[in-house]
């Protein structure tokens, strides 16, 4: 083992660990925020007319038609909008092109898990900001660092951060931005005009959750020519396939699809909210395709876990003085909401017994 | 325009710029050395049998499947594999794994084009190594630099190194050695065995090439499992989509296919070969799906590639010193290399009148 060969930092960092992906079908996952349908019905059908001769060539390096249709989408210009090979992709540019080696990378604590991996990735500081005792905002200082992670509404939390909050920290802040919007199709608001009016902002969407599109890796930034090309100018040649290309571009001309699926999805989170609070659980107000919420004193947020493991229903657990106390549920169909509903009823009913 | 909020490096640097991919139907594309035939007719099978259901789920996070069916092909175990979105992925993972932020990256000049850009995205030095003057082997210093590109064949010279100089050099070099294997298919041997044996050794080989797949973005890295396992540390959680994964486990489960198939470039690129030579040219012995050639002294490199462009053939032409008296042309369809010779031969017969 030359383990000299390595970059130090590399040697040290551990990566990032994903949610399980269980092979068995038997298995409800509830623990990874897809999207429990399938996309829009065309893009099965673009899928089934592929011409293969296109397979052979170099797809087109810029995703120019894909670009397109998304400054149509948010009224820019097709040189405000960057897409990546899943939202992971840009994350990582960003923390390349806007922070020196002897900087450092800004993220609410908690908030997406794979940022502080980001920093460690790029071998800069991290500079995590707490959020208050319930979640809820605090403004980080102007000068913290030259980019700042920011997710809207936030994950694991369920919460959005409010309008107002957020404006006034993107005008006064020094550094970069990024509000990962990652969610934002299943809340009541978004910010995506900040990312056209103020320089230091960039905006991010992901086809993962809202549009089904998980599995085929398609997210995309949009924010000022300045930041947009150099992220330009670091992505690799051809980051996305011509396939991911092609089914992206069906799924954002089938709006209508996506906002009834989110719609359907919507409906059972405001259901399963209600039901969990009846059995004594407290249900943060989610804006997003998944439950924070805290069990009853009667059975503690990781024996909770354990025990829906148990029932063959897979959740979300964090670890920690701040989220160990909390799980993260997905919202899946109506039948596998019934079937989680019913399992933690009975979990809790043993419990009080 | 906040400028000030670019890392420094990216400011100074400009991208790569992709061979040109043109719109119209009735150019003759020998410029990007893609395959000019279909991928296995499995692989359309494949995908029209895709279960769409899979897209709304999060991908297998390191391709499991994928690189098992790689590792059986090799002989190695699935810790020797890494599975990228491209070769472009992998090369950029190894510039950031086994680099330190003072180190260098060392290449041969002339060879693919992208080395020294990902140095300059990866703001480190350069440490180019000039060929001999018949771009034959040259012997990199040992403590050069943490990592060395080499190209095996060669680009865009077209020529194979020989394993045994490969072999020492790999064996006295200090830092990695990445044999980048892309266009391996064609030539009469490779170095794989190498990326088993010596543990500062990896080799990297291509979907986009032998197996028509350069539209679907899939790379792969064989070697010492301390290596790979950097590598897998800083790749995107989820870099390799659903589908691409599919199809290149089908393309390799036909080797048949694909064998028959660079059999026929090879067919092609002898004749090519030949008929060049009878007009004149001086044609490197090419073990690529391309050759380098020199045009007669009554036309300049640079001149036929514009006469070619006239006439609606696309080839590639590298302005420089070495490079500069040389065209690079792709291996075409057989109908495509007789267009093209059709019209070389009309050229340099003006060119002589």
């Amino acid at each position: 083992m030359r383990s000299e060969l390595i970059r130090k930092s590399v040697q040290q960092m551990t990566g990032y660990v994903p949610g399980e992906q269980p092979q068995g079908q038997t298995i409800i996952k509830l623990n990874t925020n897809e999207n429990p349908y399938p996309p829009s019905p065309r893009v099965v059908e673009a899928l089934h007319q592929l011409d293969p001769d296109v397979f052979r060539k170099y797809p087109n390096p810029v995703a120019d038609d894909l670009r397109s249709r998304i400054a149509e989408l948010h009224g820019c210009s097709v040189e405000n909008v960057f897409v990546g090979n899943g939202s992971d992709e840009a994350l990582a540019l960003c923390t390349r092109a806007f922070v020196e080696n002897d900087g450092n990378i800004g993220y609410f604590e908690p908030s997406y898990s794979l940022y502080p991996i980001l920093a460690d990735i790029r071998d800069v500081r991290k500079s995590p900001v707490d959020l208050d005792e319930t979640f809820g905002w605090v403004t980080p200082p102007v000068d913290l660092c030259p980019l700042f992670f920011l997710t809207n509404p936030n994950a694991p939390t369920s919460m959005r951060f409010s309008r107002s909050d957020v404006e006034s920290f993107c005008r006064s802040f020094r550094g970069v931005v990024l509000i990962d919007e990652a969610y934002v199709d299943f809340a009541d608001e978004h910010c995506m005009d900040f990312a056209l009016e103020y320089e230091n902002v960039l905006v991010l969407r992901t086809l993962s959750k809202s549009f089904s599109l998980a599995g085929v890796r398609v997210g995309y930034v949009v924010g000022a020519v300045t930041l947009i090309a150099a992220m330009m100018k670091l992505k690799d040649s051809y980051n996305l396939d011509c396939i991911a290309q092609d089914l992206a571009l069906v799924a954002l001309n089938d709006m209508d699809y996506m906002r009834s699926n989110t719609k359907r999805i919507i409906a059972s989170r405001e259901k399963l909210t209600a039901d969990l609070s009846d059995v004594g659980f407290e249900v943060c107000g989610s804006q997003t395709n998944f439950l924070w919420t805290k069990p009853p004193a009667v059975i503690s947020a990781s024996d909770l876990f354990v025990k829906l493991r148990d029932c063959g229903i897979l959740v979300r657990y964090f670890p920690g003085p701040k989220t160990g106390h909390y799980i993260r549920i997905t919202i899946g169909t109506e039948k596998e909401v019934a079937v989680l509903l019913d399992a933690v009823q009975h979990i809790v009913k043993d419990g009080i017994a």
